[in-house]
Formats: C-alpha cells, structure tokens, sequence
C-alpha cells in the first residue's frame, strides 16, 4: 500500500504544480484594455462552447451512468463517473488557463521573445500536469478506495470492471470533446478563411472578421481541451488495460498487487521527471524556440530513464523471474528495457513526425514546389506525402511490437505503451502551448500592436504548429499501441470468463483465426469505421464552414459600417451558430464507434444461428473488428494529421518567401492545400484516436455486460 | 474430358467474336484525311509505348520464367509464360482495335448517335471478350494439356502449382500495365492541362496544345490495356485459387475432377451469355446511351443465372451432397445460389459506384455546390465522398462473404467471385468503350467536325466517365474477393504441405489468431503497403505531368508559330517523354508487392529464432499480411476509384450549367477537384488491385517454391 500512496502524492504533485503555475500565469501583465478586452470576447466564447458541450456530454454521461450502473453495479458506475469527470476538469481547467495565458504571452511578447515563451508553456504545461495527474490519481486513488476501504481483491471482477469503465467514462469525453472542438475549431477557420481572406481580401485575425473571435476560441476547444481529453483517455485506459492483463497473468501470486501498481508507478515517477522537464525549458542564446522545447522533452526522457530503473528497482528488483498465469516467462529486466523501448518509440514517432511537417525536410518543400504549377498538384503532393507519412512510424510501431513482445510477451507491449503515455505530462504541455501562441498571435493583430511584437508572436506560433503536429503523431501512436493492449485484454478477459465457466460463456469457444471467415468480416467492418467516421467528420466541418460563411456574409451586407472600421462586428452571433453545430454534428459520429461493436455482437450471433455457436462467432467478430479499427484507423489517422501539417507547413514555406512568396499563385495554391489541411489534421484525424478505443473499450464492457 | 472441350470451345468463341466485331469495326467510314492523320498519331504513340512497355516486362518476365522455371520445373515456367503472354496478348490487341475504333466512332457520329455507340461499343467488347476469352482459354487448356496428354492427377502439385504461375504471369502484366499505362495517362492529362488550359487559356484537345496526342495516347494505355490486363489477372487468379481449392476440398473423391472443372465451365457458360448480351446494347426511342449499356448488362445477368442453372444441373445435378475432406457439406444447389449472390454482389457494387460517381445523386452534387465556396472546399467534400464511398461496398462484400460461407463455406464464396468475374467480358465490353468515346471526342474537336458532332461525341464520353467509374468499382470489389480466395488457398496449400510432411514443414504450426503479435504484425505491415504504394503512384504522376509541363512550354517557347496555329507542334517528343517516364516510375512500386511477402517471411523468420518456430512465425505473419493488404487495400481503392468519379462528374455537372456553369470560379475549383481525382482514380487507385492481388499469388508461390 506504501507504493500506492506514493503514487498518489506525485499525481497531487502534478496538481501542486498546476496551482503554482496558474498563479504564475496570473501574476504576470495582462495587457492594455484594448487586448484584455479582445481576450474576454475569446474567454466567453471559449466558456459558453464548453458549458454547451458538457452540458450534452453531461446529458449522455448520465445516461450511460444509470446504465452501466445498473447492469454493472453503483461502484462500477461511479468508475465511469470518475473518468469522465476527471477529464472534463483537466480539460476545462488547461482551457481556462490557456484563455488567460493567450493576452499574457502577448503582453509579454512586447519586452522579450524569452517572456512570451515562458508564459505560453507554462500554461500548456498546466494542461499537460493536470492531464497526467488527474488520469494518474482517478486510476490509483479509485484503485486504493476498492482494495482499501472496500476490501476487493486487487483481480476482482468488480475492481476491474470498476477501472474498465472509469476508461470508458474518459474515452466518452474524448470522443466527443475531440470531435466537437474540432468540428468548432475548423469551421471557424475554413469559414473565415473562405470569406474572410478570398472573398472580402482581408487578412487572418483582422478584427473586422466577424468569424475571428470564433477562431481564436476555436484554438483553445480543439487543441487545447480535446487533446487534454484524448491524452488523458489514452493514459487512462492504457494504465487500466495493462492493470487488467496484470490482474489476469499474475493472478494468485503474491506478487500480483505488485504488478497491478507498476504500470502507476511508471506513471507516477514520470511525473516528476516532467515537472523537472518543464524547467529546462529556456531559450538558449540561439534563440531557438524549438530548441527550448526539445531541451525539456528530452531532458524528461532521460530523467524517466533513471527512474523507470529506480521504480523497477524499487517494486520487483531487477533480474526477478516472473510467470504469467499462461506460463509465459521473463524478467523485470525485460520489463524495463521494455519501457526504454517505449522511450524510444516515442522519440522516433516524434522525430519522423517532424520529418514529415517540418519546413526544413523533402516532404514540406515538395509540396511548396507542387504549388508552383497549381491548386491540382498541390493537393495531389499533399495527398502523396500523406499516405507516404504512414510507412514510418507503421514500421516502428511494428518494431515496437516485435522487441517488446519477444522480451516479455503482451505484458511487454503493455508496459512499453504504458511508459510512452507516461510522458503526457510533458508532451500534452507541448501540444497545448500551440493554442496560446496562436491567440496570442490573433490577439496581438487585432489589438494593433507593433509590428516586432507580431515577429515574436509569429516565431512562436510557427514553433506551436509543429509541436502539435508532433503531438498528434505521439497521440495516435500511443492511441494504436493502446488499443492493442486493449485488444489484448478483450482476449485475455474473454478467456477469463470462458475458464470460470460465467454462465453465458458456456460452451463460448472464439476462433480469432483469419481462416474464420466471421474475422474477414470483423477486420473489414472495422476497417470501415475510421472511413466512415472521418467522412462524417469532414462533411461537418465543411457544413459548420458554410454556416459561417453566411452568416459573415450577412454582417458584411447588413452593416457596411465593419469593413469600413466604423462599426463592430457581432462576433458573439458566430460563435454561437458553431457551438450550436459543433454540438449537433458531434452526435450521429460519436454513436458510430459506441454502438458499433453491439452491432456487430448481435448481428452475427443471431447470423451464425445463436446459441453457443452464434456466441462464439459473435465474439470473434468483434474482436477482429477491433483489430479492423486500429489497422486502418491508424493510417487514416497518421495520414491525415501528418498531410494536414505538412500542408500547413508547405504554407508558411512558402510566405517565407520561397517559389513566389506571399500573394504569388503558388501561395493561393498553397493556401488551398491548407484549408483542405485544415479540417484532416484537426477534425477527422485526431478524432480518429479516441474512436479506435472506445471502440475497443465498448467490447470490453459489452464482456462484462452479457458476464453480469 | 468432354466438359473441358466445350468450356474450350466456348472460349474460341470468344475469339471469333473478337474477329468478327474486328473486322465489322474496320469496314466502316474511317473519316478524313485530316481525321486519319490525327488517329494515326495516336496509333503510332500507343504503339510505341506498348512496345516499350512490354520490352521492359518481357525481360523482368523473362528473369522470371527462368527462377520459376529453374524452381519449380519447367512445366509451372510454362504456366507463368502462358499467363503473362496471354494477358498481354488480350492488352495489344485490344489496345490496337480501340485506336482504330476512335476515329471510326468520331466519323459515325457524323451522322447518327447510334452509329458512333455502336462502333465505340463493338471495339469495346473485342477486349472485353479477348480478355474473357483468352484467360479461360489459359487456364483450361493448359489444365487440359497436363492432365490429358501428360496424364498428371488434376490435383497433382505439378497442376497446382503450374496454375498458379499462370495467375502470376498475368498479374506481372497486370500491374506493370496498370501502373505504366496509369501514370503514362495521367501524367499526359494532369499535364496538359495544367499547360494548356490553365496556362495558355487553350481548350481541352486544342490540337495546339503538344500533349494532345499524349492525352489520347493515354486513355488507351491506361483505361483499355491497363483496364484488360487487371481483369485478365483477376478472372485467371480467381478461376486458378478456386480450382486450388477444390483440388484440396475434393481430393480423392470422384466428383474431383467435376468440382474442379465447374468454375471454369461457369466461366464458359457466361462467355455465351456476355457475346448474346453485346446484341442488346441498341440506342432505345429515349436515346438514352447509358440505357442501351444497362439493357446489355441486365440481358447478360439474366441469360447468365440461366446459364450457370443449366451448368449446375449438368456438371452437378441439382441437390447433389457435396462433403469437403475438411468435412464442411453443401448441397450443389447452394453452390447455384452462391454464384446468384456473385451476380448480386456485381449488380450492387455497380449500382452503388454509379450512385458515387453519377451527377443525378447527392454526393457528386455536393461536390459541386461546396466548388462555390472554392478549391479547398471543393477538395474537402470531395475526399469526404471519397472515404465516405467505401462503407457501402465494404457492407456488400461482408453481406456476400456472411451469405456464401453460410451456404457453402469456403468453396462458397470461392464459387461467387468465380461468377462474378465470369461477367468480366462484357464489363470490361462497358470500360474499354470509355476510351473509345473518349479519343473520338478528341478527334473530331482537333479535325475541327462540326459542333453536333462533338454532342454526340461529348454525350457517349459522359456516360463513358461513369461506365469507367462503375468497372472499377467492380474491378476492386472483384480484386478483393478473389485475394479472399487466394488468402483461403494460401491456407489450405499450407495446412495441405503440413499434412503430407513436405520436408520443410516439418514442424510447422502456423497461429493465424489474433492474439498472435506476428499476426498484429502482418496485418499492421500489409495494411501500410497499399497507402506506400499509392503515394508512390501519386508522387510518379505528379513527377511525370511536370516533365510535360516544362517540355510544352518550352515547345511554345521555342516555336511561337504553335499558337498561332502556323506550326505543328512536336506530339511526338511528349510522347516520348511520358514513356520513358512511365516505364521508369513503374519499378520500384512494382517490385513492393512482388518482394513484400519474401521479404516479411524471411524477416520474421529470423526474428523469431529460426528453425520450425521461426518459419511459423513467419507463415503466419505473411499471412497476416496477405489479409492486412486486401483490409486496407479495399478502402484505399474504392475511395480513391469512386472519389475520383464523383470529382470529375462534378466538373462536368457544373459545366451543364448549374453553380454558374464554365467559366465561373465555381468551375475553376472543379477543375482543380477533377485534377486531384485523376491520378486518384486512374493511377493510384486501380494499380491497387494487382498489388492486392500479386501479393497474395507470391505468397502461394513462396510456399511453393519452399516445398520444393
């Protein structure tokens, strides 16, 4: 139980410092009135499109709560409840931080470079701590009250139902909050863009945008609160998966609890190693942003390193042989040389993510260049390098796979997912420093300050486009891993069930073999899904767009007076109209991957003919469709997140001034790849993450479901 | 015996059809002299491509024959060369009819609409019928050869495997045509029109434009030989696995030769159908031509359920009891029903496709109307179309696996996609008319024919665009049912080399679950082939339209009389270029498919240790692969084939008139969606089906070559 406290104390650590930090970013100067009072339109925007969302969320969430209540007991319920609450509040606490942060990082952007930067990762680091220790403490001290207090068995049914669903209460606000945000944020981008920069030739953040407001809230609920809630999910869920495949393997030996904690103690020691991270972060006399970011990041790797070790060291002692239940075997040794591969994918995801996004490489410039000769080559490179993006961070995925698993079969797979996600803290505090540059960026054109302060902001927001595009490879990669050590517990618990004879299984006998044909039917509808999903995406954002582009056209006719600088726009009317279409277009795609693997169950139980026959088809489909979601969810999700910044990128390349510069053809040409970008890096991709596992966390409590 | 000679005679047929239709479409009015330069420009630049194209395959064919040959002895070496010569047989032929019928059509039209469907649709189904006929004549005569006058058992491995190297033989044709003849076309049509109509403000086929003649090349080599070849490959491959199949299934039971006869007599019996068919397609009093082409296709699927009842009866008997040696039993009459759902399948993927790809439905007119709000909403809605397309298909395709597995297991699903791919004659009769339509439009807009001529022209075009579309949708549906087919046979030879303890398998247990992380490991690396190939496919059309670019431009340089229209440009120097070009980027994505399955067994091998755990490891993990190919493959393909449709129809619904019709800025950001949708739907997107499909047939080969 010491161990447990422990852990516990560095998730209240995370917390402690999110406190510090938030006073730190509020001490600092908020600007003239001028900014502070573009900044409140950005706030109250930002608030009413979050008090919206939850409120729908809530609305669902408490359906769901009753029934999972219901069918699953009140204390597996209330696990729900924990992770879906837990998630909201890192992300609308980071969201309000980043809301206040924005006009401060301007502010400070006046007198240094060095300034704005401190500010802006101090508040994405506050999202990112606040992410991994929420995620840690709901986990452990959920755990600690069901072992403790309550008396469970650390493999109880209940306990590990319990956690299951706390997962799953995380991947229902992921899934939604990822979808939403980004159906807002785009829509108010494209939208703005479109009849904004095209049609009226005004510039990005011009205050005479009706749509602009829009679009700095937009920053903050999509990158800022849907990455906090997609990455607190995949920690969540990743600790609880590999919690239960430890709670199966190392069932009956003295040294289960043991294992059960480890997966939180990775996380716990990371947490401090995080938090050492953050200060590192300096500029250096280079002057390099980039180079600040990565001094932290790697800094917090080799510092996890070190403590990975003293944490194996500490709990099972390196060099112990440990058994699974199955009668695999290894060391702790493997374990933790298991976690530096996790390190290590981590690094190399990133590393390549850059590759592709960045402004310095083939991919980025090959796309400025496609641009000279149109609109048409543009997309079509920018197609290109999306599906080529693919192939590398596939094959270290797959080598991930293969190291880890020969050295401690799934368990390593898990334990190296669980030590990539243990560094969230740090790469969410990465991820979420975008959205404050970006309005700090806004923030400063639209309160006309100097010219130097814009090259400031700028710098830093260019900095912001790749750290997310870097994040968003990391999230997905994590996603994919995460989703295969949920698969495995989907396994590994139907076994479970099977082997203590659970009434309903009876008889169940799953043939997860690709020569059945119900597999190829599971593999290929869940292949379908992420297609599917993301088509449903990408027309809503186009749709949202188009409302906005009317209803800008509308102020520009009703009141003449915004273009000429002598009236206001009603910014309040468009962030109003894209909350209202973000919430109803989040919907029907939400339910897609919840219903799904029921669906399927149930479809192919009744096709196979019922009974144990029907059951046990039914199981297998379901169980190659999970694989189906995670096999080309990943691709369309890495395609689209990596093409959309490249995209972006190939952009900013070329109003740097390459191939013609700004207002040259290959600029128009590249801002058409960048609107098509737009919705594939920030909608449909990311929102691609959270439903490969919710798909798969569905299965496991349709499981404990049709087991109760 | 004599089953097999009537199933050969029913393939001569095909041929004397072939001459028949030739020698109808030579006698007709080939048009002007000025009409006949033109066509002959075309001809000599086809000619010379092909010539160059089938050099290069026939020394990579021909390195090839002599590692088989020496592998696998002669007779199988026979087998590869009979199926690589056949099927590029079918492709220059046809190829060379389709050059004569353009012009011949564009004269027709001259004087009636009925005229010019009949000549483009007669030179259409010469391939269509070559390509049916030529490929059953393949299969069954060498069947007939080996196991007649060289007395080997029908199931002998000599027979196995010398079908199987036939399969392979088309599919090196198959996927060295598809992807040359993709990027040749693509490159000349991206190309010019980036240099014609964007640049020099010169109408599509202007004959100034010295990519003219590429352009009409192209539609040739892609849509006619590229079009051939991936059937060829797909009806051989698929008759070839299902034989396999039933070699194993019915091995030593009397009904064995019957049972491996059946899905060529299937193929027989449909050949008569598609010729009585070809006599339906007649201009109605509605003069709608899509009409007359459906009243064809619809006599077809009817005569064929005829047809394949009376095959049944007479090969099988009605409600004969079959019992496969794995012990599944049917009834023959379920095998009748299987082949009713392959003709459901084909229907419904079709009408599907049409749905995506025609400009009366939804998603082709919100393309359209999301071009008002310019190009990057445009691409938007359109890749949302795209990956929107795959769900239904995918639905079919699961429905069809779900039904025919019922009915009659493996050998089920075996014997629909034998039927649907016995209509392979006259749907390939539907897509090589496109081209046909397609440079005839070209001809009579660069003679200079009167305006009503280019109407009719212009109306058999369109509803060649949609019957291009609808045979890809077939041809991918096809492509994925058949690699089904070859994943099975891949199965059972394995399970097959495993029972007769085949000195290298010994030992050998192949875990094709799951839960098996070299399984994960397959599907995750077969997944990512087809998005690496088809961003290699993207970035050599891209390559390929810039070298024509400049090459245009500096012919308009260099001589300023072309526009003028006082000098000729140089048509032949772009075809050059496009060739050399083609032939060069077609390599290495050819080789990816060809050396993946090697390369991923003999990689795992190692990793897994050596020895017979390694080799598990390894068959299991290729299989994985072959599965992970078609998963991915099939979205990849459908969204690219049918978004690609739906982008071009949206040019052309907007060019009717609606959204302000030609000219207006709507239009401009079609054309850039119909730019993007070409190297989509007629490079990347079809060349995925031979890489499906040759990655599967190596695979069988592997086995082969390793049990030998």
């Amino acid at each position: 139980m010491t161990a447990l406290w422990v852990i516990i104390a560095c998730g209240l650590l995370a917390i402690l410092y999110g406190i510090w930090a938030t006073m730190s970013v509020m001490k600092s100067d908020a600007g003239s009135a001028k900014m502070q009072e573009i900044a409140a339109a950005v706030r109250e925007g930002a608030q009413a499109y979050l008090k919206r969302q939850y409120t729908t969320i809530g609305l669902v969430g408490i359906v769901i709560f009753v029934i999972v209540g219901y069918l699953l007991g009140w204390l597996v319920g209330i696990g729900f409840l924990v992770g879906a609450v837990l998630s909201g509040v890192a992300g609308f606490i980071g969201m309000n931080v980043s809301v206040r942060a924005n006009v401060r990082t301007a502010q400070a952007a006046i007198s240094s470079l060095a300034g704005g930067l401190d500010i802006a990762f101090k508040a994405g680091a506050i999202t990112g701590m606040l992410v991994a220790g929420l995620a840690l403490l709901g986990v452990a001290v959920y755990y600690a009250v069901l072992t403790g207090p309550l008396g469970l068995a650390p493999n109880s049914r209940i306990v590990v139902d319990a956690l299951v669903a706390l997962g799953f209460g995380a991947s229902l606000i992921s899934i939604f909050a990822r979808l939403g945000g980004g159906i807002f944020t785009k829509g108010a981008d494209v939208g703005g863009d479109l009849v904004g920069k095209v049609e009226a030739g005004i510039p990005e953040d011009d205050p005479r945008n009706p749509a602009t407001i829009a679009d700095n809230v937009g920053d903050n609920v999509g990158d800022c609160a849907g990455m906090a809630a997609d990455l607190f999910e995949t920690y969540a869920v990743t600790a609880v998966a590999t919690m239960v495949l430890a709670a199966i393997f190392f069932a009956g030996q003295p040294i289960l609890s043991s294992m059960m904690i480890y997966p939180l103690a990775i996380g716990a020691v990371c947490i401090i190693t995080s938090i050492i991270g953050t200060f590192f972060v300096k500029l250096g006399a280079n002057q390099s942003i980039m180079g600040a970011l990565y001094k932290g990041l790697i800094a917090t790797g080799v510092l996890s390193l070190v403590g990975i070790a003293i944490v194996t060291h500490l709990m099972l002692g390196f060099g112990t042989e440990l058994k699974t239940g199955g009668g695999v075997t290894f060391t702790s040794t493997a374990l933790f040389i298991c976690g530096i591969v996790g390190l290590a994918v981590t690094g190399l995801i990133i590393w390549i993510t850059e590759y592709y996004t960045g402004t310095n490489f083939r991919p980025v410039k090959s796309i400025a260049e496609a641009s000279v000769t149109g609109h048409g080559t543009n997309v079509i490179q920018g197609l290109a390098i999306s599906m080529e993006s693919t192939a590398l961070p596939a094959l270290v995925i797959i080598a991930g796979i293969l190291l880890t698993y020969g050295m401690a079969g799934l368990f390593g797979i898990a334990i190296a997912t669980t030590t990539m996600l243990a560094l969230a803290g740090m790469i969410v505090a990465l991820d979420a420093f975008g959205p404050v540059t970006d309005n700090a960026g806004g923030i400063a054109e639209m309160a006309g300050l100097p010219k130097e302060v814009r090259k400031s902001t700028d710098a830093l927001d260019a900095v912001g486009n790749t750290t997310k595009a870097v994040t968003k490879g990391y999230a997905i990669g994590s996603a994919g891993l995460g989703a295969l050590v949920l698969f495995a517990a989907y396994n590994e618990d139907l076994k479970y069930f099977i082997a203590s004879k659970t009434p309903y299984f009876i008889g169940v006998a799953p043939d997860f073999s690709l020569t059945n044909p119900y597999v190829v039917v599971g593999l290929l509808f869940g292949g379908l899904l992420p297609y599917l999903f993301g088509a449903m995406g990408m027309t809503a954002v186009g749709r949202a767009a188009s409302s906005i582009v009317e209803e800008v056209r509308r102020q520009f006719r009703e009141k003449p007076g915004i273009m000429k600088g002598t009236d206001k726009p009603d910014y309040g009317k468009a962030v109003d109209l894209l909350t209202k279409a973000a919430i109803k277009e989040m919907i029907i795609p939400s339910l897609l991957p919840v219903l799904s693997p029921i669906v399927v169950y149930f479809a192919i139980y009744f096709i196979a003919g019922g009974g144990a026959a029907g059951k046990s088809a039914g199981f297998s489909a379901v169980g190659a469709m999970l694989l189906g979601v995670i096999v080309t969810g990943l691709f369309v999700a890495i395609s689209m997140t990596s093409g959309g910044g490249a995209w972006d990128n190939a952009k900013k390349y070329i109003e740097d001034g390459h191939f013609g510069g700004k207002g040259s053809e290959a600029h128009k040409a590249a801002v058409t790849g960048d609107t098509v970008g737009d919705p594939y890096k920030d909608t449909a991709g990311p929102a691609v993450n959270p439903m490969i596992k919710i798909t798969n966390i569905v299965a496991l409590l349709l499981l404990a479901i049709l087991a109760h």
